[in-house]
């Protein structure tokens, strides 16, 4: 009987309106690692440096070591170095097991989004170098890849999209209506040095809500995580959210007169807290015309975890407490309140935050943030636009794939094609071709034998596609009209007519 | 009665399972320029240089000009100049609508390739130039868009996705099981001079077959392509394809005894043939050690446009003409003999062809090639692997817009979210936040409104999104556990349980 023959480590679906996989979620470990090219195989093609340079000149390479024939038509063989395999350093190929994954991952992505009623944008991954220019030390800076290109233009690859969406929205100007409620899934670069793993290139999902001031704004991305976790098989005891207000820390400045052009930086360096030790922390802090008493009370300040201590340090009557009150209200209101902690030390790493400041985490405390947001009031007008009051995540596709991988919860995905179509001798070639075109008509995925293979080959091929029935076109069914169809799950044979097959 | 106020130019319909759009297909023009971003509105904003000069001080750019209050925290002011709004030159922005299109388009694409029993892949967008040299002088290697990046590495962003492809081939080595059946779809960049109106950059969607020696493998390519053209509602009389196989080259070549290294090259040159004037043609053959009858004698060949009279020329022995005759009796079985044409002038513009090379054309002439592919048996050892037989084609998001266009079979796609909620009173906002997300989990897409507004705009954001319900949460109803449900197709009115909403 042609039941599966190799087993297979995922399964995937194809839904005939769905171009990725639907998911079959188990609670066990994979001992894979999805989304992580091999770079064993076939090392030995490689050169040890990625680069080769280029010959100018004019002159044909005339080689002749190479022979042509009438069966391969010779190309000039141009390169001669082997090249290096690998896709370039800390960058990702996606093989079909990888793409299945990055697949499913985009499918809820934006699956959650419209269920929210956000619409889909995307921007060049290449920008304008400009749009990044920041000064207030954030790492996103830093880590900047850039280049001056043909026409001695600064180009860089985007490091994340917040900055494009903030420059389409001034360009759209007043001809959309506001809020705005945007989604979008990117690819985003980062030159580092390659350590712990970290990649320069990762897909984030954003999603943005422009032009609505109140807190309702943050509640709602927010719920939108929590709907994907839950989706995707994560709950409250998994992952977390802790959640402060820019406006705390602006309040406990205020107090200390510290100028107001001092803002963003002072959060970037308090970001940094538990990366670099706490002397340079001081140390920077100081140099941003921070006093020594000014710090200490901010990173007293910073210690806080509930909002009762905030209210005793800072007073019932400031926005940082009424905007984190309302939005722990309306966690409740949408269910997620046991999701969510306030937590003062959170600032974010990005200069543009302007109020609430939130980011998800694993709560076995092993992995970086998942993903982190917050509200940008200001963002606009540092690009010559209005104001416009906004809010917005990016969520990484690195670190969810780890918790995933760590929790049991990668989904099995497979390759699954229903039909696997193929002649019995090399004359009904076109006959096959003619029962794939029929079926496909129908709606069926199909997969045509392309080649003249034994059975055996046959039979293996389709236990690795998933197929659900082979279907072979044989000299005397054929000239009846008909062909063999096997129910491969239960060994089922029929003869089925051309006109009858679906 | 609540119909939709403002009519819309499309209509998109989402499917639970489903990312994209579900299409709804009419024969009218519709004057809009989807696929390109307005450059008019708030031009204002613009600079007339799309770069802005690094300020490289570490000094603080204090300004006081922005004053900050506790309303709205300041960051910091760091970008002097106003950027331009717009995407970087010969890039493009998506907002919704052409986000829609795009995905619309992306949707057709992989249906089509997963019906074919093809697996998505991707590569890097940056990838190493050392990938794309090739001395051919093809017009993809002078456009490339290369930079040295921080590390003096050499990278390009991606011209076209076949030679990532074949590394990724190289690389995976013995591990996968052949044929490989790929596909992709990944935006590619050129860098070249801005006439008319092309773009730096195009998404492409690529099939490939890794394994397969016989022409089969081609029919099948082209059986797709004309499944998704079916699928968009072109027909074998809107467009077709123009076939020929470089062994036709290779064979003349062969009588003339031009060195089998030049083959490459010349192909490129008489791929040229209608865009630069003939005598430049004819010195490109010269120098590429063509004598002058060779030259003549090819020419001759190269306007026939029947397998007859190839074989007459030829003579019937040749793989040229076995292959090509092969090709022509499987698309009748497939049932598109109607789509395929021979035309021997067909060479296409990239060096690594070795075998059959097609393009998609439009019969009324207007368009470049929409799609263009061929057999490349020969790549993989260009790039120091082992040579696999393999086939494929590239087919750009641009030209097939542009032709959908002309023949008014744009599709309407409109942004849809189910249900629009919305408290009728600040005290209820929470409440509409728990009913939002009641219809969240059952699966309802819904547009929650996160402020409070007078019912008109709430009625005219309802059209604007097509919501099919609007559901009101207002205080009397509220108390008694219940909601206003507007069906606003009808006009229709009911008070609904919580717990009956679905």
């Amino acid at each position: 009987m042609p039941a599966i023959l190799n087993s297979s480590l995922f399964n995937f679906h194809h839904h005939p309106l769905f171009s990725t996989a639907v998911l079959s979620l188990r609670r066990h470990h994979l001992n894979v690692s999805l989304f992580s090219a091999s770079r064993t195989t076939l090392r030995a093609y490689s050169t040890s440096s990625s680069s080769v340079p280029i010959e100018s000149s004019a002159n044909q390479n005339v080689r002749t070591g190479r022979s042509g024939s009438a069966t391969s038509p010779p190309v000039e063989h141009d390169t001669a170095q082997k090249i290096d395999v690998n896709p370039p350093k800390g960058t990702r190929d996606f093989p079909p097991e990888d793409m299945r994954l990055r697949n499913w991952l985009f499918h809820h992505f934006r699956e959650v989004s419209q269920q929210f009623g956000f619409e889909e944008v995307d921007f060049p991954v290449l920008e304008s170098e400009a749009l990044y220019i920041r000064k207030a030390g954030e790492e996103i800076r830093d880590q900047l890849y850039c280049f001056e290109d043909r026409g001695n233009r600064r180009v860089a690859l985007r490091p994340e999209l917040t900055p494009s969406l903030a420059r389409l929205v001034i360009q759209k100007g007043k001809s959309v209506s506001l809020p705005l409620k945007w989604f979008a899934i990117g690819q985003c670069w980062r030159y580092e040095r390659m350590t712990r793993g970290r990649r320069r290139e990762h897909y984030q999902w954003n999603m943005d809500i422009i032009g609505v001031p109140d807190v309702m704004g943050e509640a709602e991305l927010i719920s939108s995580i929590i709907t994907f976790f839950k989706r995707i098989g994560l709950t409250a005891s998994d992952v977390g959210f802790k959640v402060s207000s820019r406006k705390v820390l602006q309040e406990v400045l205020k107090c200390y007169s510290v100028p107001e052009n001092m803002f963003g930086r002072v959060c970037i360096i308090i970001d940094k807290i538990g990366k670099i030790p706490m002397d340079d922390i001081r140390k920077d802090l100081l140099s941003a015309d921070m006093s020594e008493v000014a710090i200490e009370d901010l990173l007293q300040v910073l210690s806080l975890k509930s909002l009762a201590k905030l209210e005793e340090k800072l007073g019932a009557s400031g926005e940082a407490l009424s905007d984190l009150k309302q939005l722990f209200s309306l966690a409740e209101k949408y269910g997620y309140s046991e999701w969510l902690h306030f937590d003062a030390s959170i600032v974010r790493g990005l200069a543009y935050y302007t109020g609430i400041v939130f980011e998800g985490f694993d709560r076995e405390g092993k992995l970086r943030a998942i993903c982190g947001g917050g509200r940008y009031d200001r963002l606009l007008s540092t690009f010559g636009g209005d104001d416009l009051p906004a809010c917005g995540f990016g969520f990484g596709d690195a670190v969810i794939v780890e918790l995933l991988k760590e929790r049991g919860l990668l989904p099995e995905l497979n390759l699954q094609v229903e039909n696997i179509v193929c002649s019995l001798d090399q004359e009904l070639q076109g006959a096959a071709c003619a029962v794939a075109t029929i079926l496909r008509e129908k709606g069926q995925s199909v997969d045509l034998v392309l080649e003249n293979k034994p059975l055996k080959w046959v039979f293996k091929r389709a236990a690795r596609i998933n197929a659900r029935r082979l279907i072979l076109v044989g000299k005397a069914e054929w000239q009846k009209g008909m062909v063999n169809v096997k129910t491969l799950s239960t060994g089922e044979q029929l003869e089925i007519k051309l006109d009858e097959l679906e």
